[in-house]
């Protein structure tokens, strides 16, 4: 990727004199943001572009140049790599659209390029993006003037859109965040997210990561990468609503919809996810700060009022906010007039305008072990205080950083102090107090990622074979399995069941209440009864033989008057077990990510509660531990009002089991148990219910 | 009120030729906003104030002026108030601290200063605040200088705290909001925040309200207020953290932090809750358009990722995007160059830059009565074609305006349009579509809080003489009622309890249980046991009078163990109930609000769920079983899965007893009934306990 991002020599192919040529913008953006190498515009046409010579062809060129952005037609960009390919050009950029984005023909077109790609050995961005900015050597290849210029810093992006990039681009350079690279991957042919990500975590310009993608190609290496950066990665993770028709039919997708499964794997590998660009820009000022160590903030404010909506902020996002040292009140104590300031957290200073005041206030406050962050409430300032109040600005700025303490200021209703810290100091500020609260949090989450631990291995598990023999019949069948096949499956993974009696006649639904010698409950079981219990399906607590009897004549009736004619059914009799905590463990194969397991309340909790916990697989005893804690049954589970806690331990090694059904047959697409009955410490659990649906 | 917006002569008291005096302030913004009237500065010693003569006192001045304002030290402000009596002066503002804020001698010092009120007959707007701002008559009167100058607009302020004000009119100008009046009430020793909410409701030159508040002095006359409002008030209500210490002790007040009252209360009485400034400045762009009617939107956009963006947030927020006509469709097909416009909802305009075709659809959506509101991407803008977008952009703003169509505009990457939309059009514009489509999501529930039904009055209970004769001798003495009082309230109240014994002996909870002859279960009652269950004070399901007798001693050792040495105790003995859904009553008075009624998942899930809602009392049937629909639960007494409905009916009467109970005794701090049993339909309910709460 190195190759990509810091060439001596750049040749643009499409270029003319046409003033409406596109090509133009980008030969004009290398030449205004002063890239030192050679420029070599490329057109058909010839003539000159700004003082520069356009050559017919790239075959023409005095020397091979080390990176080629193509803005030509679509279908002539085949001919173009053929060009790369005899110079022995080995990175292109084509920013070109006209591919699959535009359907059957433009995806022909783009096996055609990852033809030559491979017979030439070139790498390629693209096509229909934005291309690649670094502005650490004046590379920038958009096909537009960028609507803001950021001054070189140490965030980098990597979008799929460049309109969107572009947006942020010009934020980026309004806020004073400052940019280092910029990649707009497109349709994504040969480089993806990925490698771009791979080579900005290693890259020392690099501080700091925003991802905007509107698909993700390979989740599980973006989790790689993830757990791997020692720096943050923001995710913006768009389209949203297109996945959210994955919704649809059973249980567990209804709740597992597609972008949970992000914020999933996001919390899984330490990716920080962001829904807007906003909230991005915000966390990017607190992330660019010193590490945040803890979560014991100081407020220092000029506005009273500001200083309660920040105690708010604090309170919402669990922030700290010790008391001052008895270091700290007397020395504003010592200084206050008639003590009219009074040393608590806010620090409310108001009306004074003592400088040296906050200067040695600050200062104490950077020295201080038990302060983690200082937010500073900057303004309002008059116009007599504004040298004084600049100056003193950047003498904290210079503190806090010399003691390596994050500092986080917010102007209070001056624009104009605004633009001078954005522009002449290129310190970014926030414009309301709450927002550099809510950032804190994102940078508290991060400090938090950097202490998760490696990931363990999943367990082996002895069952496996033999659940292969019960399941290789209807893994070319795809859709739900018969439920008796999906408990025996269930059974022999090694997952607790109730005894189950197959019937078709209410004599044998008599006899096999009688077999199991305890109150008998009997399901429905039918390929297109789902949901059995909406149907009237399901008939708990019989209490005799002689009720199951009846039981499956009423069964029948249902059958008869609710399926579709002609399907056929069959009833189940199980035990009624009485007593247990209903939850639901289940599992699903998430196109991007691969399998992840659920766990949450369960019964008729599921869809009340919607408080499901998901991890993608494997799990280990410890992850399977983790997202059981994540959820809000965890309470109840860990015995709530004198009642003995539940046997959570047995849960997890369900969740494991189901984890290592997952990882073992990429055939199964979905997996719910629900409801399983969790008794107390040492009792175990048992699954009353299991679906098991085959991928297509 | 109105004395207040429009005098014709301001006297300022507390000015001096001192460069640093606040007071001289105030003369300036009156003259720098170009108030009309006269002015006259009025300062001990005398001089001059820009080429306006200070006056020694106000009985100096040559005629009474309509409004005093006064900046003077606090002990002086009596003398001053005795003064405008003498003058007849009927409206005073009074911006000096030092009042209440600083403890007991302030406290005295409003005493004199609200004895003087009465004397002369003063309405008075403060102490300790930033004074009023009416931009119609460009009456300024805050004592510092503002940070930016908005605009005449719609935007009226009343902000607690000056220095969130100053800071909310240094963003109202920037963005082009513009304001209308302002008022800081501070101490609120007189005029309070209702009484100008009031007036600014019936004022022609206010379109919408701002409310930044730390505390709410009368709740009840805010929420009135609000129901009669015909324009939107948002209420950014601060200070939660401090009100977050009421939380403690019992399970009804750690789920009713009083926050959760303020939001109940704006959900009631339409008025809009916000938490923060940029919340209300984006949702006063979406409010101050034409009125939203329905949740169809269209998007026209000029970026392709920021469409996905925006169609992310309408599926966040719930909002619709309705397919577009064939009118509209057809318009777009004849118009672009090659079928390239895909005529769909987000509308990516992308690279075609026909202004024309943009207004042509935007007029059709404009006309199109199947869509509320239009979202419109404005930009990325090159240089060449900024003159002709702007000229269409102002063209579609006035469309818009003139078919009474919201149209919320977002610019893409392009601050420099930005500034052109903010200053040269004085049209607010979001920086992200995802803010646009947030502000309109408060539009949408302002369009549904106008739809509110008048208040049905309660139904009269005729039980009440009767909890009367019961509670009489217990409302004198604070704190728990002993259990067996609180079980007979709520009993002659009208809410079904099980029977119950109070017992002292094991022989006496043999017989208790023998009477019952059922299952028994045993509560151990004792003053400091609130939370039985964690002590392991209550044992369920005891099936004979043999077992309730070891229960009886087995709680005797609970009591013995556990209980503070001395402390009387004794047992309850209640048949056993089974089966029935858990769910909480309860009812708390607030401080603000007084009384409100609070229902929810019960039992165990109390703190898991926190599946709780709250309304103020009084209620009737209806406002009762909406208090009900609002939880998570309400699914579940629906009946889910095959189950029968739940007698919801019933449990509506319940919380009608209770919230007749809270409006009747104003010594009841707090009634928690938990669990209540919930039975199918026609089966009503039956209270397990009850704790009643009598305040100091």
């Amino acid at each position: 990727m190195k190759d990509f991002f810091y060439p001596k020599s750049v040749a643009v192919v499409g270029v003319s004199e046409d003033p409406d040529n596109l090509g133009r913008n980008i030969v004009n953006n290398l030449l205004e943001f002063r890239f030192p190498g050679a420029i070599f515009p490329v057109g058909p046409r010839g003539g000159q572009a700004f003082d520069l010579k356009i050559y017919p062809s790239l075959l023409d060129l005095p020397t091979s140049p080390d990176l080629v952005a193509v803005l030509a037609p679509a279908r002539v960009v085949p001919n173009i790599l053929d060009d790369c390919g005899r110079l022995g050009v080995k990175r292109v950029v084509v920013e070109s659209g006209g591919f699959s984005e535009l359907g059957e023909e433009g995806h022909r077109l783009e096996e055609q390029v990852q033809q030559r790609l491979r017979d030439h050995q070139i790498r390629m961005v693209g096509p229909n993006g934005l291309g690649i900015i670094n502005l650490e050597i004046g590379l920038c290849l958009p096909f537009m003037s960028l609507p803001g210029k950021p001054r070189l810093g140490g965030v980098s992006l990597v979008c799929q859109s460049g309109g969107v990039g572009g947006n942020v681009i010009a934020w980026l350079a309004q806020s004073g965040l400052g940019m280092n690279k910029f990649v707009s991957v497109g349709n994504k042919l040969d480089i993806s997210e990925n490698d771009i990500l791979s080579f900005l975590l290693n890259d020392p310009g690099t501080k700091l990561i925003y991802l905007y993608m509107e698909d993700l190609a390979d989740g599980r290496r973006l989790m790689e990468l993830g757990r791997q950066a020692k720096k943050p990665i923001l995710l913006h993770k768009a389209n949203i609503g297109g996945l959210s028709a994955d919704i649809a039919r059973s249980h567990t997708a209804s709740l597992a919809v597609d972008d949970e499964v992000v914020t999933a794997a996001c919390c899984q590998s330490g990716i920080l996810r962001v829904h807007s660009r906003n909230e991005f820009l915000h966390a990017a000022i607190a992330l660019l700060q010193p590490p945040l160590k803890g979560d014991r903030l100081v407020v220092l404010s000029r506005s009273g009022g500001e200083a309660v909506v920040v105690a708010d902020a604090c309170q919402k996002a669990g922030f700290q906010l010790p008391p001052l040292s008895e270091e700290i009140r007397q020395l504003i104590q010592s200084r206050s007039r008639a003590g009219v300031i009074k040393p608590m957290n806010p620090l409310d200073l108001g009306d004074i305008f003592d400088f040296t005041l906050y200067q040695d206030v600050t200062a104490a406050f950077c020295r201080d072990p038990e302060i983690d962050a200082i937010i500073f409430n900057y303004g309002p300032i008059n116009e007599a205080e504004q040298e004084q109040a600049r100056a003193m600005a950047k003498n904290l700025i210079e503190v806090a950083r010399r003691h390596q303490k994050p500092l986080l200021i917010t102007v209070i209703g001056n624009l104009e102090e605004r633009l001078f810290f954005q522009h002449e100091l290129g310190e970014p500020v926030f414009s309301f107090p709450g927002e550099a609260i809510r950032a804190l949090s994102l940078a508290r989450s991060y400090t938090i990622c950097q202490l998760l631990p490696p990931l363990a291995a999943a367990p082996e598990i002895s069952s496996l074979p033999a659940v292969d023999r019960v399941l290789s019949p209807y893994l070319d069948t795809p859709g739900p399995l018969p439920l008796t096949i999906a408990l025996e499956v269930i059974q022999t993974l090694g997952i607790r069941l109730p005894m189950w009696h197959q019937v078709t006649s209410a004599a044998e639904a008599e006899s096999a209440a009688a077999a199991l010698g305890a109150p008998a409950c009997l399901k429905l079981v039918a390929p297109s009864a789902l949901h059995k219990s909406d149907l009237g399906g399901v008939l708990l607590n019989l209490p005799s033989p002689q009720a199951a009897r009846e039981g499956f004549l009423n069964l029948q009736q249902v059958a008869i008057s609710r399926l579709p004619d002609g399907e056929k059914w069959q009833v189940l009799v199980m035990p009624y077990i009485e007593g247990g905590f209903e939850v639901i463990l289940g599992a699903k194969r998430d196109r991007a990510f691969g399998p992840m397991i659920l766990f949450g309340a369960g019964g008729i909790w599921v869809e009340v509660l919607e408080d499901v916990a998901m991890r993608l697989a494997p799990l280990n005893l410890t992850t399977a531990q983790e997202l059981i804690a994540e959820t809000k049954v965890y309470k109840i589970l860990q015995g709530r009002r004198g009642q003995p806690p539940l046997d959570i331990d047995s849960l997890a090694q369900n969740l494991v089991l189901l984890s290592a059904l997952m990882m073992h047959c990429p055939q199964i697409q979905e997996v719910d148990l629900n409801p399983v009955l969790v008794f107390p410490q040492g009792q175990g659990t048992i699954a009353l219910d299991a679906r098991i649906i085959i991928s297509n």
